[in-house]
């Protein structure tokens, strides 16, 4: 689809090795296999340089297998299946070789990564409830070839538990703050940092936490600078983020 | 209304001093004075230890000169009229002496309240654009007779600035904590603190701040024990409440 | 971290009976055990004057029995656990000694409190379903060495109830008004009372109750001055809140 | 378009005095007048007893005028314009007869109207800047026929004010609560009156207060029976109701 | 409470019949009692000229049996209890004769009522779904004393079955219309009838619905005038209020 | 109800083949059977040109029963019931002939749909989350006569795997765009077909998807034109009005 | 972009006629023009079978000026201007030939519209303030070759003025029903209309409208089926939707 | 407050050429001057290397011109306002050199920013009415530093305008990506992008938009990974966060 291929295609159709007709085809056939249900991504790795990821959530164990099945057939090494449930890891590892864990809930199908970056991602937890989306970053970076450090139980409340981290803090490329009731977190650990903070509010709470609401928009109207927000309890996703920030350090 | 009361009226009945008709337009008839508009509550003062206060908005400036004259009357010495504009303030202070403050738009019809608390009020406020609500409570906690220190552009993200002045937090009686955007001052002041602390949501702000609901939302999911909110913007609720608890140390 | 320690410990430096080495060492180390998923503050007692106090919810028997054994390896004796239920609670106290309430559910582990203020704290509660929330103010108060009482049932649907127990209302030194639906309680306990008052807003109701919404609006926007409010079924809150109000009273 | 007129028209159908068509044209021409921009109603006065009434918001002067006018020229002695600006009032009554309220914003043209029921509404407000909707309640009602008590300022803050005046609250047919911040008057009146309580909650208020959302669903979710609710500011609306119920008394 | 009680009261005062003491404990003692978890009011049928009700939702059966039975024993003859799940009428049904149904969750302990009013009460439903709600608007009013019409599955996307019964919307006193989804079917009845529309949202609809959110908005803005709202699912509100009014029209 | 069949009434009114008391029977008997839970309405397929649709969700398998056979005894060939989960569909399927479909909860009783419009409909979905809301408006549609081709997990986050079908895009006479999360691919779609699109969001996602609210209100503010929404989750309803814009292409 | 044109594309590439460089930059250039602050799309026209137009609210008069003139002399013959304030108005119209409505704020550059769909529109209205948004759909539906009738001030409050005009909605081939309130408009056309239904809610009314979410909740649970909803106060977009549903019937 | 400074600080404390009382003075007074309405922060450029920027929006001109006095007598060469209003601009340029952008209401005082990364941020937006907040991101990142390709009115409702610029996307090391409406560009642009992308919602757009919260949620629930958040409208801080990983791939 970018332009260098577009031109490659074209070239191939001038020097009469494509006929258009082949060229159209090629454009639509290559990039996925459809299963009906999936349309299976094959070129991902390639393209934006990291694993298929499969969102575990709403698919049966029956997809799941079928979709990992699929790109391990086209040569993927490394598949991250997030939101799996327990039930479903248990019929999942009967297909496919597994490394489950209970507390992210997520699996990884394939070869441990490498460390391929030289920065340091820090995943930061408020509290104790925060750990299940604070070990779905860190599990998730891990994965995409990252060392991450983990500081949790740091709320604000006791910051003194900050504080004696502060070394943690100043030497991380990328920080990733979870944390849910007030969020307070986020901002705290901006005005401390200088490098990227990545936000992640969960739903630890109850009343007028309203199922994440209080710690999102805390987080969004933060007043440190530096600070960005994903969903709530959205662990891969602020995981993946860091990922790709941390490896910046190196490309260039 | 209270039993005391209650009994000392009846025991006129019994004594005869009274007959049940006057005792019945007695209970009914002293406790305010109907302007129509208005029923003037003019033994608040007694009941509840503190003046009477004007709430400003939405009264016309006849109609808050025709309250303060009353009260004047029956003999308060020291009327606090909160959310007063301007051009409001102009026309009441031309029918009755005011000290008039355009920063917290609070005008005090009176003598000046002696400090009759041996106690510390804290006002701390997370930035600039706060004072107007943070001036608020702290001039309504002074008009009540407390002693207050002002502690403004102490937000989180610079949070050396709060730490800096971690003594003036350590020794006061009440802390009114004063912020918008995602209002984490709260939280961290009530952490480090060991004394009641009032958290006062601002609307200062924009896009995901809805108009203060995200420091609410912050505030009242507070990690920190100790902390309690008030409505956003109410710098007035927060004075008065912190001056009632300021002066009970004093009581008994 | 307060002025003081800071001081002391930099004498210490400069008697040389400390080295820096060691001094940030121990500004470090102190405060706090870490068990990888918690860090257990255990200065707390003499920092805030009160035991620590473990929120069981989101939390496993396993990581509340591990956070009670080090308070009480420490010295703690009495620690507070809140949020906890039936089940996990029979786990615990297969461990650890805990006297357990299943309304409130909250459980103790270590000594029963003395009263320690000479004040009383109300607990009035506006509805039979709201005892729950009405119970965990009212024990995490006797836990943490206050008088109590209990004022149930008083909804302002039947004003007499409440007026009837006017004297009550009158001689507290702070109320926690506890209501869900309309939350009224706390508007017309805050005009007749002249102490802090602390409104907990329950998640009782249905329909436009909105999970306790409306009744935390209502309290948000009381009329009646001196009332501040917690999150939608925050007890255990208001009952902390209201302990150290009631013991300034004593304390200076 | 009921059971009676159908028959009716029915039966000159069937005596011959009207054929079908005609009779077709007849149930649709009837009812209104057409002036493009409004279908003006012409028989509602028959239909449901009270005279039409003209929204005033949204519409230009000139199609107020418009449909008075029509409404005037097919006989209607009575009709009410709600929500009028002073603006609007003044280019209406250069060519129809107004009596104009400021306050209420309400605008009657044509002859005053007689008390035709027995009984007494009662309207009641909580606090001076509640008087716009509780006028516009009130206003409405006298318009169509009703006896008016006036029972203003007595929001629950000040218990007294409303307890005094406990006669009238017990003498009432319907009482029309206008409240805003917590709304919580409609409540206290519901549990102490035995007739049907009309809730009108007003936007009075700010922070938290969201426009009148506070006071509206403290009202809707009312512990006390016997209580609805209309619109925010709905002044007309509840003065319309009490006075279809406050007629029924007579009725039958 | 009320002026003629208190006249009476101080009058045996006076006449030495009673001292001021007994007085006071005269008044505090008599109009409920209390069970702890609950103030049972024991004179609210003189009072308001209704039974009690029990709302059951948020009680144990053992509560609700311990205030039936309070109440039992102070001569009430007519109970109703709602919100009462099957489990806990099989519960309450071994200790007090109930008369319970499913459909609507009211369970009645004693008598059947008779019909004490000329009018009729008209309880329209929009759809099957909405019946659970609706049958509790239903048999609440017959418990009060009513004839009740029901006019069940008149949504109004078949407007002809409305239209088919315009005759019974027509010769109601009182009509209350329980819709969800959209909850149109008040503005349309609020705009055909010519008595008193008590509207009634109900949780029944998914996704933009909200919980009846989109019912409840709707009815709170209805274009028709004489409509008035309860809470969400609250069909008991609507029958109790709809009862009070039927019963207006032969009060005076 | 409409202008003919009024006039064709009054004509034989006229004629005195019907009495007037016979015709406003007639008017109000035919169009529906009434099973007391319901008002079966017999003739739709007669006005609006399709079958009968049971909506399954809050009524019991008996009333579904009850009301197909109803339907079937008058003629009804093709039912459609939605929403029926798999155990009611098992009591269901007992009395009546019934076609199930577990992943959009759709059951057919009757004879399958002939396709009656030269036109296609496509059903794209972002997700494989998606597919039962997708299916049921894939299966409506094919029940309503018409040819669907279904276009699934083409979520914008590839964007190659929809371009690559832009063919199908281009040649449906209406799309239905299904949906959950950002809600994004109606308006890639709306931008690139030329036909109109029935946007339906999910609730599939999780955190601030609240619901499916981020889909909807992404959907509602879709910056392409001819684009419209329903309800969350409401496959039915797009696929009904699908098929209503489809046939027509081929009515007139 | 389309397979066509890619075709076509690549076969002159292979024809030589093409080098693949110019080829891309053909690809790239030709589809709209670059003004900085806006991609001016000039083949819209070709693609969608309708006039490019401008969405003027928050663009400066001179940015719709210098988009209309990149269009116009690109060929544009009817360029369709929405949200156009009469300020700006008069700015453009001294630039452009512009044919500017006041109510529906809509200016339409070049040529009147023919008539090029043998159906007609129905825009419906619930209320006189409803005419801005409705005159918007109205004009648009117009300016895009429709006939169109309008069916003003049929708000379901009086619903004889709705089933008068029974015919015009029965002939209807697109309804766009357009309401504010409660917006039961939708529904009531929706249950009575064999034809598509787009229904537009509007802000129009006050207090629990919260700016038209009341009747967009509404609108979006209908109750009936074949009814679509488009954002509040979105007059153009229902209008151009109804446009191309009603071209349908003619097209194929 | 770093681990080294404290270490510093102790040691020249052991070294006794400072005493502890200096020491803590020391701790105390350098990080910021103490304007009263502000605590200037001096050393955060030196700590997180970037200039001090001053939030204009709720400052008066006159304390924006006070802080930017401060820092300049404090050496600081480079200061950036934001949200700053015409009028403000005009007086603080008579007292300050300032460099101001009327549409993204920034000023600069100061030198100008040479480029200090070798990678390129792009600042892509929906609309010509998102142009105010994505220069203000575009501006803030020259300002820090950057090299800026804007890439304007590429919304998704005409795809080929991004398409035709796909080597921009690929090219970059950061993409802000701006939209109101639907905020479907986010989700497009990350899931053809391989760097990551900041998306700010706009409050662009109207009705059910409510003031950005619709770009805002479908921002947030974006499905393409490597999408984060900042708030509505905070061009600025997308600007800032971009500049921070753009250096990042420089720094190590």
């Amino acid at each position: 689809m970018d332009t260098k291929k577009t031109l490659a295609l074209l070239q191939e159709v001038k020097d009469g090795t494509l006929t258009p007709e082949e060229a159209v085809l090629k454009l639509r056939m290559s990039p996925y296999e459809d299963l009906g249900y999936a349309k299976v991504d094959l070129h991902r790795e390639l393209r934006q340089g990291v694993p298929e990821v499969i969102y575990g959530s709403g698919k049966t164990p029956e997809q799941i297998i079928g979709i990992a099945s699929v790109m391990r057939e086209n040569g993927s090494e490394n598949i991250l299946i997030t939101r799996l449930s327990p039930e479903a890891a248990k019929k999942v590892e009967k297909e496919i070789p597994l490394d489950y864990d209970e507390v992210s809930r997520i699996g990884i199908a394939g070869r441990r990564a490498e460390v391929t970056s030289s920065g340091t991602i820090v995943v930061a937890a408020a509290g104790t409830s925060d750990l299940p989306v604070a070990e779905e970053a860190a599990r998730t970076a891990e994965a995409l070839g990252n060392r991450v450090t983990r500081l949790y139980d740091v709320g604000v409340a006791g910051l003194h538990r900050l504080l004696s981290n502060l070394d943690i803090i100043l030497e991380a490329r990328v920080i990733v703050a979870v944390a849910g009731m007030e969020g307070a977190l986020a901002s705290v650990i901006g005005g401390l940092a200088d490098c990227p903070v990545i936000a992640v509010p969960t739903s630890v709470g109850y009343g007028a936490n309203f199922g994440g609401l209080s710690a999102l928009l805390s987080m969004l109207n933060s007043c440190a600078s530096g600070v960005s927000v994903v969903n709530i309890d959205n662990g891969f996703g602020a995981g993946f983020l860091a990922s790709r920030i941390n490896h910046m350090g190196d490309k260039k």
